[in-house]
């Protein structure tokens, strides 16, 4: 194909970053925000999002209050998957003239209640006319430089931690989408489910138990928006390292289960999504306290390796342990 | 018409804006950019934009590597226009699959070239599909906290200073829009035109000035990219004053005049936007010096009083003085 008649399809969403990232200075881009040292002590983290109508949200499965809640919890977990606390976040706002004013203003009170939540102010942003609504969310943030959470610095022999249950978003879209299914779930099954997948909490809680590990200890990490199985593969490949996964230890929601049986509830825990849980390697000393400290659901799941290679283990029998690609990303089940 | 039904073209942007300050804190919003206190001495000055194809610019008057330039230039001048020296900007860009490729790298080599011009990095976005292409650029700066230059703290007496010509853009655009008109301009004078409209030029060179002086001296203002006259109305607006301007004193481009005659020019001058320069409001000893230093096309237009509406007056016999309403906006000549 000629260059000059190459179009933004043919490349996709990832090729396209890849040629883009050379106009960013290196260093700055790979995290799930940028690190700008401000300060000799202090870093700046900065971390945009673009969520349109019709691509990333829909009426038929998100209210306007939620489109706003989980793109502000979305631009957090990225704060949060850095080590950063937040100081607040804009917000550019592209809108059709037929939308509602109250459609808008539902969109603001999701975004408020989900701020508040954490403290963080909304400090501005712009509105325009448009043929599709768009929200673009940046959220800056700050961290102590040392403690800032990158996915560059896993080490063989780290333990790799995840903060919480997988799958659960995943999950409760399939509710949404399809209300028929489950019908064997409990309500508290089904709730915790949708929930999931309509207010997913940032995990900025976990920033103060990892504020208590000395700063000499690295953590790696970021956060499981695009799945569990591609934070850990992220990892790798920006490490440059491997990881043994270890399939029995990743907690299972018994809903998940009830609802797509344990091989597909199996996929969704790894390749679900939209769980915004921290995955963070560190030392297994430091990674068993933390495992201590943060209790329920929080678990060692594998270890990083020195091999480039990520190895599942313990697949329960339905299949072999399985070797994953760390450069062509995941093949679903 | 019922709350329920209310259409955001029925508010119109200013409207529906006003109606979702009540989600921001007081304080923070207001000006070019939201200013956060993250420093005793210093604030973070964040500022956000989206541009949208079809509404802000279109392949009839703009390639794509100025839409990446202006919409750079535009952001970085909402910096300079609280005094903030950039720290990076951010960019969340929505394409329809079938732009080109070399279309979003134009867009960013304009934004390169433009951010290169004051060592500014940019620190990384996110890109997404849509239906419509359009940028939210999210600027990042920071400022001497007593030094931030706001649009509500101008005083009775001060001097209103412009730091450059005014309606070149407008201009330019409309021999864009029209490339048969403008046959009696020499060919600088239609360079100049154009130019002003595709390479818009941040004032951010006026900070050092501007650092010269005494901090305990306010500095009231902000850019004109919404034009010289709305720039006066805000600042006005927000400072519960009043202005008196000289029209005499306004600087005319002569290609301007060539363009479409006095009455127009002067119109343009006053409304035309996107010259984006700084409007500046400070006690008369500092303002003489400013201009003094700044030279060529810096001037005083004019002073602020206490009555708070802005009176226009020296129109060159065309017009009678003219009052201007603070709250409305300004109606065109």
């Amino acid at each position: 194909m000629r260059e000059e008649s190459l179009l933004v399809k043919d490349l996709g969403e990832h090729g396209l970053l890849e040629r883009l990232q050379r106009f960013c200075p290196s260093g700055v881009v790979g995290d799930d925000g940028a690190i700008l040292a401000t300060d000799p002590d202090k870093s700046l983290v900065v971390t945009t999002d673009v969520l349109v109508d019709g691509v990333h949200f829909s009426d038929r499965t998100t209210t306007a209050f939620d489109v706003g809640w989980r793109a502000t919890a979305a631009n957090l977990s990225d704060l949060a998957a850095m080590g950063a606390t937040p100081l607040g976040i804009t917000i550019g706002l592209s809108l059709p003239g037929e939308k509602t004013v109250n459609w808008v203003e539902e969109v603001y009170q999701g975004m408020a209640a989900c701020l508040q939540l954490y403290q963080t102010p909304l400090v501005g942003g712009d509105i325009c006319r448009s043929t599709v609504a768009s929200l673009a969310i940046t959220a800056l943030g700050e961290v102590s430089s040392p403690r800032a959470i990158r996915r560059s610095i896993a080490t063989p022999g780290d333990a790799i931690v995840v903060t919480g249950l997988h799958g659960l978003s995943r999950g409760g879209l399939e509710l949404l989408l399809n209300p028929h299914l489950g019908t064997n779930l409990t309500t508290m099954e089904r709730d915790q489910l949708i929930k999931a997948h309509q207010r997913p909490k940032p995990r900025l809680d976990v920033l103060p138990y990892l504020a208590k590990i000395p700063e000499e200890i690295a953590i790696a990490g970021m956060d499981s928006s695009d799945g569990l199985a591609d934070a850990v593969r992220q990892i790798c490949h920006c490490s440059g390292v491997g990881a043994e996964i270890d399939y029995s230890s990743l907690a299972m929601f018994s809903g998940l289960i009830k609802l797509v049986g344990q091989k597909a509830a199996g996929d969704w825990v790894l390749h679900g999504g939209e769980d915004f849980e921290l995955v963070l390697c560190l030392t297994s000393e430091y990674a068993n306290n933390l495992v201590r400290e943060l209790g329920k659901n929080t678990s060692i799941i594998g270890k990083i390796t020195k091999k480039p290679e990520i190895q599942i283990t313990n697949l329960d029998g339905f299949m072999d342990s399985k070797i994953l690609n760390l450069n062509k990303g995941f093949q679903h089940f």
